[in-house]
Order: structure tokens, then sequence, then C-alpha cells
């Protein structure tokens, strides 16, 4: 262990696995002198010893809570980055016992909004502060800079603010990627968005993936090369960037392609499915992120879907229907078109979603200024953030980010591809769930006459639960069922 | 009010709204005296006076709490019909006072399952007995025979069976339209499933209804006899044969039909936002019933949509983007196919939802039981669901509805249909968001493998959440950022 400092440090990081590890040396290496502490010890003196290899930055570690706490200047400031849950309750105990008035606890972590905000009123009881912060951007982003979403007190933000502007991502022309969110959980919350469009960014690169590799029978070097050249354009993102790396790998346990071995089940750990659950509880339709939730689940059940596809390919088909000729160069620009317009979608879903969370809340989010800090550092940074921050910018007030002039234009110039890749898809006995998710809230979004009417009269005739009419206001109750066997009689 | 019966009634019931009015008639009729109480004391007095006028029914209205249970034989039974909710726990709370041991309370609302457990317990504490009873049925089916949904205290249940299997819709060899559930909030759970159903059968309805009109031009009079037609084969149901009536029916205040004038904005009431919530909660995919709540939101949005309609319209495009010739005869028989396909997917969503909750329970649900008891009574009742009854009875242990042998044998038939009409719809510019959901439910169920080995090697990348492979056992991470760098350098 590092010699404590001979003056106090100005801020304290608690959990040490990966994030943490690398939250505290970013933090470290941008001149802020930083205390930190593990309940497993061995993670402190190894990360302590990572602080002296890569600089002999100022990083001081500590075996026990109470020489950690001590150790910082007051007011106080600690940084958690533990498991959400019981774990963020616990380091919570532990550390206030040394903590005073004024003193406060971050936790970086992924928690339920809620939780953040039980915890922020059992800490004023106590006379300290809390934030719920956001981080993302994985391990790279959190050691060279990450987003951060801090919500909670507006007090304990400024008391780090100088920190946080320093350790974010930096990008230029729109500074560092972190802003005050707002109050309570809003923080937690809007990161949970971030992480449900971040499902919906994924499924629909897969589904990319799938259509080029499926019906288009493009090689892993052509999928290489396709992702590279769609990270020059509209696409340009982290994912698309690392998407393209994926597929340049060869296996190094046998012949080909990695990622032809990698099994085709994904994990999740919770924030995708809190999104929809939070969308149905706010009416608000969120069809892309809830498809790719649902292709996470799906995805799981490997053996169910062994046995299903041998059901089906002896019923007379087989994984591809089609063996329809296919233009490769069109259908690569179908698709980027296809995806870039899912995504629209997505993300508009995800920004009303969380607009909707707002007003319940009163936490007057802007959802431009959430645009701004997710262009840099965070796993969604994407070139395409700059023209939602900027929709956002020139109608603060936008319904839907499918009605923003430029968004709209964008879209029509690439509905026709867009159909093509979908029912292309379809045929061809495959799944684009996103992208046909999408495609259907933007037909759906767009209708000023849906078949609703027709839910409402049945809902009438069997409930009672009454309609609206288009010609009159108040509303109606029929008869229908008297009416019908009126009619049936004459 | 009647005069108190000189002996004892069999069983009370509170809150005599629409369904509650129509039970206890149902239930008096069927020769079981009743007592009536309901707080705003007219109704008491207006469902005394339709008993006599329905036929002099054996039905007693009572004014005060008190007098009511003491009017009922031990153990006394009480269903409730109020409000879920608040007015759920007054109830018990008024009713309890006068309440002896082994005396049961049944909530016949559709309250959330777990409200259901808490009271079960709080009653038990007081040495009462209770169930929470899913009724469907509307109106006319508590009237003449519901389809009922109890769970909870078995005791209580066999306490009333006679009555319940007397009440209960009766389908000829099949019996009546009642079970029991089993233990805790089963009896809610399944009620709340069978309503998520109803969501998606009747959104499927509207989708089918939007193809026809929308890209067919049928008038509502072709509507009526194609729907009349369907209702006939292997769709039969409820909801089929009230759509029917619906296309029938005139506008009493202008010109046309009255469906044409009913609004295009979707009220909803709860059951279906939980399932979907369960549905993610468990990590089932559910997307057609989910896609089915999506509309009903965005339907709700019809300011928005209007405006958005403008958008777009003057972007080029309105709402139907084809003119294709079609071919009225064959579309209509593709879009019963297609129906008919998508409702299988939404059932089987629906199925797999309440087995993984019987799990996580314990709750032992038997599924071809409980379709046996939706074939009568209950909204979604149809001929469909005895296909289901047997697939469960071929098989129990059936992983998915779409692998039962029969089942796939249809879809199989029916596919080719089924594509046509969802690119019809795309390609014409029109959503059909429910039957998308569905096939893309199929397609990705039927496929052993996915691309989701890209979002998991994705996920491997950027935040060391590692992955399996295909051809060895074992967990793996892959330093992929690292080798991509090296390689970019050779």
């Amino acid at each position: 262990m590092a010699a404590p400092p001979s003056n106090l440090t100005r801020i304290g990081l608690a959990g040490l696995a990966v994030m943490g590890q690398n939250l505290a040396l970013n933090i470290a290496e941008k001149g802020f002198p930083i205390s930190v502490y593990n309940r497993t010890t061995s993670k402190v003196d190894e990360t302590v010893e990572r602080a002296k290899q890569e600089g002999n930055l100022p990083l001081y570690g500590f075996h026990d809570p109470e020489s950690f706490v001590r150790s910082i200047q007051k007011p106080r400031v600690v940084i958690m980055l533990v498991k959400a849950g019981a774990p963020v309750d616990q380091t919570i105990k532990t550390l206030s016992v040394y903590l005073e008035k004024g003193d406060c606890i971050i936790d970086g972590g992924n928690d339920w909004y809620e939780n953040t905000e039980r915890r922020e009123k059992e800490m004023a009881e106590m006379g300290l502060l809390y934030l719920g912060m956001g981080v993302s951007g994985g391990e790279e982003g959190a050691r060279h800079g990450p987003s951060m979403m801090p919500g909670g007190s507006f007090e304990a933000y400024k008391n780090i603010e100088d920190i946080l502007v320093k350790v974010a991502a930096q990008v230029p022309d729109s500074g560092p990627c972190v802003t005050y969110i707002g109050e309570g959980g809003s923080g937690n919350f809007v990161k949970m968005v971030h992480n449900g469009i971040e499902y919906g960014d994924m499924q629909l690169i897969a589904e990319a993936y799938d259509v080029l590799k499926s019906v288009g029978k493009l090689s892993n070097e052509e999928l290489h090369h396709v992702f590279l050249e769609w990270n020059k354009g509209e696409l340009l993102s982290f994912l698309i960037e690392i998407t393209a790396d994926i597929f340049g790998i060869k296996d190094d346990k046998g012949d080909g392609y990695l990622v032809d071995k990698v099994l085709d089940k994904t994990g999740m750990k919770g924030t995708g499915k809190w999104t929809v659950q939070q969308a149905a509880d706010l009416s608000v339709a969120a069809p892309t992120i809830a498809s790719s939730l649902d292709a996470r689940f799906l995805s799981g059940l490997k053996e169910e879907r062994v046995e299903a596809a041998k059901v089906f390919k002896s019923g007379g088909f087989g994984d591809i229907l089609t063996d329809q000729a296919v233009d490769k160069q069109k259908l690569i620009d179908d698709v980027r078109q296809a995806l870039y317009a899912s995504k629209i979608c997505s993300y508009a879903q995800g920004m009303n979603l969380i607009r909707a969370k707002s007003i319940e809340k009163g936490w007057d989010l802007k959802l431009g200024e959430l645009a701004r800090i997710w262009k840099g550092g965070c796993i969604i940074r994407a070139v395409f953030l700059d023209r939602i921050k900027k929709a956002y910018d020139r109608n603060a007030d936008l319904a839907n980010l499918l009605v923003d002039p430029e968004f709209a234009k964008e879209i029509i110039e690439r509905q026709s591809a867009w159909r093509r890749v979908v029912c292309l898809a379809i045929n061809s006995g495959i799944s684009t769930p996103g992208m046909s998710a999408s495609l259907a809230y933007f037909d759906t979004y767009r209708r000023d006459r849906l078949p609703a009417n027709l839910v409402q009269a049945q809902r009438d005739y069997f409930g009672a639960h009454t309609y609206e009419r288009t010609d009159v206001q108040g509303s109606f109750h029929t008869e229908w069922f008297k009416i019908a066997k009126q009619q049936a009689k004459i």
C-alpha cells in the first residue's frame, strides 16, 4: 500500500473492480489526488500498483474504511462503483459511519432510480448528500473519458463539477460529456434509457449483419470492409467501429473467424428490461427497444431453437427460403439506409420515454443536452447524436424526432430502401424484428387515421367502455349487440 | 328493498356496477339465493328490481353491510366486484368486521396478483379465507355464463364450487368454464394474461381490417360479409363475431356506417401493461402482445399523428404508397391466413408467460385446463382454444405451441400468405405491427442460429462480458480491441 498522503486527497473511490479501478486512475491522471478502498484488499494493492506503473499517479490505497474516509478533504466525496442493489446499501452503511455532515456519496453503478431516491432521503436524514451517476463507456471509457450522468443533490454536483468535467470524455466544439442531469434518480433513469437505446443499436446492427450474411452471402472479410466503410458516413459510431473490428479477427483456437465461433446466446443485466417496463408504465411506445430485449430472450433458448429448426426444416423449408439473385452493392446500400432509418425510430422512442418521465417527476430534463453528453465517451457515441442535439436546439418541444424537418427528410429519402430490406428479410425467412418494429412505429406514428376505431368499437361492444366520435364532441355508447340482433331479424 | 329471506342465503355479492349486478342475477337464476349490497344504495334497489323483472329471482338486497353479512349462511362467502386497488381494501375492511372464522371473501375484479397475495395473508391472520377470481365475459358473460379463474384458498373454492360450475359458461363436451387455478394470486395472474392475449387478438383483427380496407378497398358491407364468413371456419370466435356485427351497423347520427365515425383512439385499463411488464420480468418474449399495447399508446396520440401525417404527406407520400392492382378474393384469403398464423404466435407467448410464472411461484398451473375454461364465456372464446387444449393434451411439457405438430403444420401451410400480407402492408405504407411482430417471433424462434453471436461479441468487446463458443465448452474473453489494433499495424 502506498503511504498515506501528507495532505488530504481531493476525492475517494470505493469498489475497485474493472470500472472502479479505471475511473480512479482517470481521476488521478487528471491531477486530482484520490483515495481508493475495496473490501477485498488485494484489489487496493493492484490499483496502487497500476497507478505507479501508469505514471506515478496521485492515487492512495487504504485497507480499512475509516482511514480511507479520513484521508479525504472535507466536504468529502466518495464515488462507489459496486454491484447494484444490496452491495450499494452495504457500502453506504460502511462508509457513512465515518462521514460527516455535508459529505457526499456518489453511486456510479446502474441501480434502479427509485433506490437512489430512497437512499438520497436516508442520507439527507444523516446530513449527507447523495448522487446517482450513470457512467457509460466500459473499461476504456472509464480510464480515458466516460460519459457521466449525475443526478441528485445539486450541491454535491457543484462540489465535484471541476473533477467531472476534466475526467469526462471531451468532444471538440461540444465540451465535456457530463452535465448535471436533474434531481432525484434522474441520472440513473437517463443512464437506464441510454442502455435501452444501446440494446436497440446492437440489435439493429445484428440484423444488418444477418441480412448481409444470410441473404447477401457476404463473407466476414466483406463485412469487415462494409462496416469500415459505414463508419465513415452517417453511421459513424463506436458500435459500428467495433463491429468492423470484430469481423476482422481470426479465431486463435482454429480455422476461420472468431465471430463465427461465438455462441448465439446473448446475456443482459437488467437496464434493458427496466427500460421496456418503464415505457409500458408511462404509455410510451418503445417497440424497437422491446424487440431487442425479446431478441436477447429468444437467443437464450438455444436448445429450443435447435429443436424448432428441425420441426420446420422437415416441414419443407430451411433457414433461407429464397435463392433470389441479390445485387450485393445495392443490398449493402439498402441495408445501411434501413439501419439508419430504424435507428432514428429507436432514439425517438428513448427520448420520448425520458421526456415522459421528466414530466411525471418534474425533473425538467433537457433532451438536447443529453444528446450532447452522449456524443463522446459512452457506448452509443456517434456522429448521429449531434443531429439529435441540433433537432432539439431547433425545437426543444419537438413532439417526436421523426417530425424534425431534417430527420423527416432523411427518412423520406431512405424509406424505399428500408421497406425493401424488411420485405427481403421476410421473404427470405429470416427475421429483422428491430427494423420491422421501427418501420411499423414510423408507419403508425405518421398516420392520421389508424384502425383503432375498430378496437374501440369492440371495447364498447363487449365492455361498454364508450367511444369518441370524429364528428361530434362527447363520449358515446352504442348497444351494438341489440342493434345487430334487430338488424338480423329484418 | 326486498324483505330479508326467512332462511339465510347461500352467498353474498358486494359491488353492484354492471358486472356485479349481472353476476348476482346469474347466480340467483341458477337457484342459489343471494344477498347483495352496494355502498350507493340505489344500486341495491335497482338490482332487486331487475331480479323481480327477470323472473322473481331469489335475490335479496341490503342497505347496510352488517345485515348483508348476517343474512348469509355460514361459512359465509362474499364475492366483491368493485374497482381494483383501494376500493377492494376498503370493501374488505367494511365486510370483515362482521365476518367470522372460516368465512371467505372473493375478489372478482382485475387486481394485481400481488395485492391478492397480500390480502390473502391479512385475511388468514383474521381466520378468514380469500380468493382472487378473474371473471371474463363482460356484461353478457356475467349475466349468462362467464369464464372464471379463481385462485387462492382451495378450501374456499371447494365451499362454492357447486355454485361456480353452474354459473359459468357451459361448453358441450368440455364442461363448465371454471376450474381451481392454483394458490395465491394465480387466478388474477391468469386473468391478466388472458386480457393481454385479448389485446393481441383485437390488434390483429384491427390490422386485418386495415389491410382489407386500406389496401383491398373493401367496403364495410364487404367487411361485414368477410368476417361473417371467417366466423364459420378456423377463426370462429366471439371477437370475430362481434367484428362482423360492428361492420353491419349504420350510423344513427348521420350517413354511412358507425364504425367510420368512431374516433381512432383506444383506451386501456392496465392488464395489458402488466402483461408486457411481467413478460420482461420473466424473460419471456411477448412481442405480439407488446405491439398491441404500443398500438393503443400510439392511437392515443391523435393530434401528434395528424401533424406527423402532414409532415410526411408534404414529403411526397400519403397513407397508401402503392396503387397496385389487388385480387380481392386472394387478399381476403391471405389475410385470413396471416391473422390465424399470427394468433398462434400470440397465444404461444401468453401460454409461455403463464408457464414461466407458474414455475417461478410453484403454482403448478395446467395450461391445457386454462385453454379449456377459455373455450366459453370469455372475450377470447374461440374454437381455436380447443386446438390449444389438444396440443397440451398431446404434450403437457410442450416448449412452445409453435412446435406442436398440428400447429406447426398449420403455420407451414399459411406462411406464404402471412409473408405476402405483411410485405404488402409494408409496401403500401401501412403498418401491421402485430402481424410483423408475430412473424419475426416465429422466424426467430425457429432458427438454430441467430445473429446474437455478434451482439455477444460486442458485449465482450466493450464490457468484458465473456462469451460461450459453439465448439468448446466454457466461458471466454477476447481482447478484441488489442488484437484489432495489432492487426491494423501489420
